[in-house]
């Protein structure tokens, strides 16, 4: 299995587009990518320009094929535009 | 719900106190408290030194009442010895 918490902060103008774009995002994937145990959107409750994406992956290649898909391509590609300050993401294994 | 991730940067000679510690707490919260609906213990697969708590709460009354536990307290406590640089703490709604 492998989380990740992708972390992303945001312009204030350009909050609710990306929560609409990501939104879509989060939809595409949980239909159509394999291995996909959970992918959502969060927003943070004290600075709503702090919106994370937490996902589980079954394996590696799981997530290696999501972020090979058409659909995150294009995503990703437009979250550019959105974005202050850049994010974080990290890969995580479960430990307990 | 309330989704918290809790980003600790530990000591390279305490990882593995920090872990042994953690997943106590993983396990105390996990039987004890009301209101969890997932707490797990996480470490990056790039940085060994960064150790997240991932957590999952019915609602903030929920995660308040586990903070003011005693094993949480007592965790915490000894959690501040490890830490390198201070950590990151995000509470969230889910969006999507």
């Amino acid at each position: 299995m492998v989380k990740v918490v992708a972390k992303n902060f945001i312009k204030e103008d350009k909050v609710d587009e990306f929560i609409a774009l990501a939104a879509k995002l989060v939809q595409e994937t949980v239909q159509n990518d394999a291995g996909c145990i959970h992918y959502g959107l969060y927003q943070d409750l004290s600075n709503p320009q702090v919106l994370t994406i937490i996902e589980e992956w079954e394996n590696r290649e799981a997530l290696n094929q999501h972020m090979a898909a058409k659909h995150f391509q294009e995503a990703s590609a437009r979250f550019k535009d959105f974005v202050e300050n850049p994010g974080e993401i990290n890969l995580y294994q479960k430990l307990a």
